[in-house]
């Protein structure tokens, strides 16, 4: 226990709650407003003073790395990071954690919520560091990389928490032995972290898919080396900043908590991982990596999430253009370059059904790509919406489906009003037929959308769970007014092993997941073998060792 | 729902307080007075019942398999099993998992406590069958091989079921938006079992070892495949049998549960763990199977249990005669062919303080020796003791650990009154350095017991903390006056990942792990992966699948 504990206590218990219920609960405000006037200009302030020169931390290093980071918006960012070796860190972080690892849940849980609390007062600095090199829009960098993103770390601290106090305090255990005297022995858990973890981060949403692992470990007991993605990496460095100070002030080695970065020239990842002290190892990231993770890191827990093939099946619906509204947004924004994005709309050749009639194929094709269009056709509302490609090797994507025969919808390059240097797509729209496979039952990240003919809605279901099974899925959207279809669409959703929404036309998108709330990944199919955040995400982080004393 | 929920209510509701309370509980007697009068003729009449012919199970089959079962005492079992493939019952296996997995936990857990309490009912036909085909006393076949593991069995069904109640009941989640209309969405989270398990059998203990696995998957609702070591396959078969016919009278299909044998000439294990219907395996057995099954398995979650090098730590002691008194039995019961037996005894070479003064390594050494020799010194003792070796390769480690310069004592050959046939060992004996790692930090499965001189307490936790991370350990067992030692010896045992007794001199041994209180294997080092039963055990077993609708 100490002073952070108590004046973290209600939220802690707030959240303990929220895990439980499971309905609508948030502790850091999503709206800018709730921040206060000057944190704008603050916060942009605070993060143009980031650029051009090297991040500062006390962690141990020899001088700096000059690093190639990128910004999809074109801003020159300009930092050199401390050049760390794997073997500093882990040093640093093994002395850190001998403290830290004996200190009480309680104690550890208020000087982690003191970290989202100074991170929640640079929401502003962390939206624009996140919007610089990721690409997202403003106000999504600055709710999904700030206010989301420690909702979902306080989420992990409330059920790493909660694991470690399921054991009962030391006590006596009496065996009655008929007539002869009982055995008598004392028993006790004691509770200690696992060992060093590590968390490979992501270049889109380096600190919501991260802050989970990481605060999961470091909750549990365990030191963190952060790897961050090598073209995001200030996002973390921010991160890392401040809860080395907030360990330093409560009295703790900061060294918990260190930042190791890298160039794709000389990636550090799988020496990192590889290193025998490491225990714990949280992914974000493409499936190649992710899945050689899971098949040659052997001593020590992994946990991954590594994204796939989304479906939309459109069966039915009252009302086209209220599906159509929805889906154009969930479908477009941030290009298409969330893990959560719907790639693959399966529409029945035969037609949909609406209101008791059935609109042909082809007109519902059409009116899908028109909606796109329309939602885009202004320039400056479209690049709100769409923020910037994040990779070259998204355009080229975007360029090799657009050679196919069925465009329904060019991808069209957008100037961007305020960053001249930004990349800036539209998505392409193909259509494709059931059979053709190899073209969208593959993961094409960015914004690239296929409307995929098909047999019947069972087939659309078949293709959806097909495509989960093997490519993996983290959502599916069904349209359907007919229960029969909503009954075979959860069956499928569950032997896919993927979270389904149904009739999604308000304001509600599939991509997004609420923390306390929606779990992010369910782990059974090749998206991910973890969830965000179950009792299977934070019991593994650390050991029990049961005494027994005569 | 249903009438065996009804009936078992009760006994789940004790099962669930005492995973979380951890003091005795136990809801299968363990003294064989208390199943009645008739029970010991009744059962063992059952067994002489099963030898000699085929095992009729109605499970999927063609044909019977001549088998390799073994029986350390001479038996001669002569039973054929049901020759099934691996396409039949994962075929089976799938069929009845469709109506199983849509049952309600609570009376998934209600059919399943029914056929513990069948089982229960045969615990003296289940005794004999684990004595004749494992080489244990009677005793310890009866109460190991029965209530026992029905404790561990109903222990992971109340975790699995605890586990499946972590999530709320269907809900309407609300976030309100500020001046506009609040997002309402209903949602519901779908629990789904994860697929076919596999439970992989060990020839020393296997219902102790291998329910928890089996009983968690079912629970959990997923059918499993028994895969029981070709050497001892008698008590899954029963296990098999009675837990069919409870399905059946339950209205269920009675291929949840099948039985897959085979010989050690054409092993089955492999191709049914990769076959792509797999999702779940269980494994208790040698270490080098069991990280095959850890590294090469990448489409199941896999729980392991490999055994490893157990240790006692001699530092100090108020009376040396109790000491001995108590490890002489837990280092000989059943010829140390129990996961849990200690393997090696670390002395200081300074001695040993008792009660303040010194006693000498070589008194210390010849005394414990002498306590061995003179507890197994009656033939009609020891063999109640020691119990029938199972395999020759234990009986050419005793040989070839003999050959030692320094044997403190010889093993000697006891012929079993009961049983001419039988082969019974007492342990030898060996004195050893503590350089000589080569020697004694090696598992030496069977009654080899290695006596390390150490430079100190200090390097005797040393040793035993580095024969943990490198070979795995599951007991620890230290004798000590000094608070110093016993604070140095819990955080060896931590860093370890070994589960640590002090100062046992009385009837409780370091072998016991009870269910509802002591966790076997904590999962932290090369003895297992898994512990059982923690959360981390079961939570995996299950999908959970979050269904959204606007």
């Amino acid at each position: 226990m100490n002073d952070l504990y108590d004046k973290h206590r209600d939220t802690l218990e707030q959240a303990l709650e929220a895990i439980n219920k499971r309905s609508y609960w948030s502790a850091f405000p999503e709206h800018p407003k709730a921040y206060g006037e000057d944190a704008p200009a603050d916060g942009e302030a605070a993060f143009e003073a980031r650029l051009g020169k090297p991040f500062s931390l006390d962690q141990p290093h020899d001088g700096y790395l000059a690093v190639e980071e990128t910004s999809p918006y074109g801003i020159e960012l300009d930092i050199d990071y401390p050049k760390s070796s794997i073997e500093q860190l882990i040093d640093g972080a093994q002395d850190a954690s001998v403290q830290w690892g004996k200190t009480s849940p309680e104690a550890r849980a208020g000087v982690l919520i003191e970290v989202l609390d100074r991170l929640a007062a640079q929401s502003f600095e962390m939206g624009h560091a996140v919007m610089a090199t990721t690409g997202q829009s403003f106000l999504m960098a600055f709710q999904a990389g700030g206010p989301h993103a420690l909702d979902r770390a306080l989420e992990a601290i409330a059920y790493t928490y909660a694991e470690q106090h399921r054991l009962p305090a030391p006590m006596t255990w009496e065996k009655p032995q008929g007539k002869r005297e009982p055995l008598v022995i004392d028993k006790e858990w004691v509770i200690r972290p696992r060992g060093v973890a590590v968390t490979i981060g992501v270049s889109t949403f380096p600190t919501w898919n991260g802050y989970p692992g990481i605060f999961a470990s470091l909750a549990a007991g365990n030191p963190v080396i952060v790897k961050p993605h090598p073209a995001t990496i200030l996002p973390f460095a921010i991160m890392v900043e401040t809860a080395r100070a907030v360990f330093q002030d409560a009295g703790f080695d900061p060294n918990l908590v260190t930042l190791l970065t890298d160039t794709p020239g000389a990636p550090v990842a799988k020496d990192l991982v590889m290193h025998p002290a490491v225990a714990i190892v949280d992914y974000t990231g493409g499936p190649s990596f992710g899945t050689w993770l899971e098949e040659n890191v052997h001593h020590a827990a992994v946990y991954t999430e590594k994204a796939g093939v989304n479906s939309v099946i459109l069966d039915s619906a009252d009302d086209l253009a209220d599906v159509f509204r929805n889906l154009s947004v969930s479908m477009t924004m941030y290009s298409g370059q969330m893990c959560t994005t719907p790639q693959n709309l399966y529409i029945p050749r035969g037609g949909v059904q609406v209101g008791g009639e059935v609109v042909p194929f082809d007109d519902v094709a059409v009116g899908f790509a028109a909606a796109i269009d329309g939602l885009l056709g202004d320039d400056e509302r479209a690049v709100g919406l769409l923020g910037a490609i994040k990779t070259d090797e998204i355009s080229a994507r975007i360029d090799e489906a657009a050679t196919s025969a069925n465009v329904l919808l060019e991808s069209r390059q957008i100037d961007h009003p305020a960053f001249p240097k930004a990349t800036v797509r539209t998505p392409v729209v193909v259509k494709v037929d059931a059979a053709d496979r190899d073209t969208y039952m593959r993961e094409m990240f960015g914004p690239i959308i296929y409307v995929v003919a098909t047999e019947s809605t069972d087939e659309s279901l078949q293709l959806a769970a097909q495509s989960a099974r093997e490519k993996g899925a983290i959502t599916w959207l069904v349209y359907t007014t007919d229960d029969a279809v909503t009954d075979s669409a959860i069956d499928a959703a569950v032997e896919g092993g993927v979270s389904v929404a149904f009739n999604l036309t308000g304001g509600l998108y599939v991509n997004q997941s609420a923390a306390f709330s929606d779990f992010h990944v369910t782990g059974h199919n090749p998206a991910g073998n973890a969830s965000l955040t179950d009792p299977a995400f934070v019991a593994g982080r650390f050991k029990v060792i049961g005494v027994r004393k005569q």
